[in-house]
């Protein structure tokens, strides 16, 4: 499986495309950081970074992107061009019927150090290490994208299971449900 | 000048296109609300709402788009939805060359009701009566989209000479820039 990992933004935009091989071993195959112009036109930025992502998944063909899931922080502005940035993504990956998933910061902290609290350095020294990179990845935006891609390998058979579970849990709901109303249906007609 | 007002949103995205007359006169072209599934992932509902803004784009050809800005409310799930709607809008434009401008809920409340802190209510009745509509748009999100599109024609007479002014001021400062680093030179080169 390949996955496109996006730390999404206006300014920085952090891509890493991640394959996964046998066991829990990771390689890295490109990372990079997207600039658009701070001064330029919301809208225009916004094209930019689109035309960007689809050149990567026309390159990079990933089998799922993984985008981080924005919250709304302490600077309300750059939030909201953080999350209209990963919009564009997203779209851009529904457009070639690719599958999106979003995690949270906590989740990929987690998923590579341990802690859902871990700060950059340590997620930065985890990424380097998990890929066996022979330098860091930088800036912390290029090393979140890599940490993304990785937390969403990994999670992946997780996420699979329990939404197997949860399909077979809404049949059964069904099955059950039809059951009563067919049960009901006699009675009735039995009056 | 014809605008197509946006009210961003997942769940209900409000679109009006409003042609500008002689004087402040107005008049509606088309609205509508469109819907995309709750229970459908984020990218596809992304992917919908730009389908069906394509589709306007290309039936009513505006000059313009206008979109609500977005701030981050009470509900931060729902504020993310509503940046990624309207991220995914101004890039449809983009891909168009259209220019594309943000007016905040208090512009646009200023703009047809004189008040902004107007209540939905005022708003629908201005828009309606601006508009000489029969009937009152609804719901509240087409209503909006229109009082956008009406606050963007008569926001941009005042906008366009508040940026001429502001290219003068900038040549200005150049050209006064230029003089004083012309003069040092000179000075430079007395010594």
């Amino acid at each position: 499986m390949r996955v496109f990992g996006v730390d999404p933004g206006l300014t920085r935009c952090g891509f890493g495309v991640v394959d996964g091989g046998p066991g829990r071993t990771v390689r890295c195959v490109a990372v990079d950081v997207v600039r658009t112009p701070v001064d330029a036109d919301l809208a225009v930025r916004l094209l930019l970074l689109s035309d960007e992502v689809e050149r990567w998944l026309e390159r990079h063909r990933p089998d799922v992107v993984a985008i981080e899931r924005v919250f709304s922080q302490h600077n309300v502005r750059t939030a909201m061009g953080t999350a209209q940035a990963s919009g564009v993504v997203a779209l851009a990956a529904a457009r070639r019927d690719l599958p999106v998933v979003f995690h949270t910061p906590s989740e990929v902290k987690a998923a590579v150090t341990g802690s859902g609290r871990a700060d950059k350095a340590q997620v930065t020294a985890m990424v380097t290490k998990l890929l066996g990179l022979k330098t860091a990845p930088k800036p912390a935006d290029a090393a979140d994208a890599l940490a993304l891609a990785i937390c969403h390998h990994w999670r992946a058979p997780m996420r699979n299971r329990l939404e197997e579970a949860q399909r077979r849990a809404d049949e059964l709901a069904r099955t059950h449900r039809a059951r009563i109303a067919e049960a009901a249906a006699k009675q009735g007609g039995g009056r």
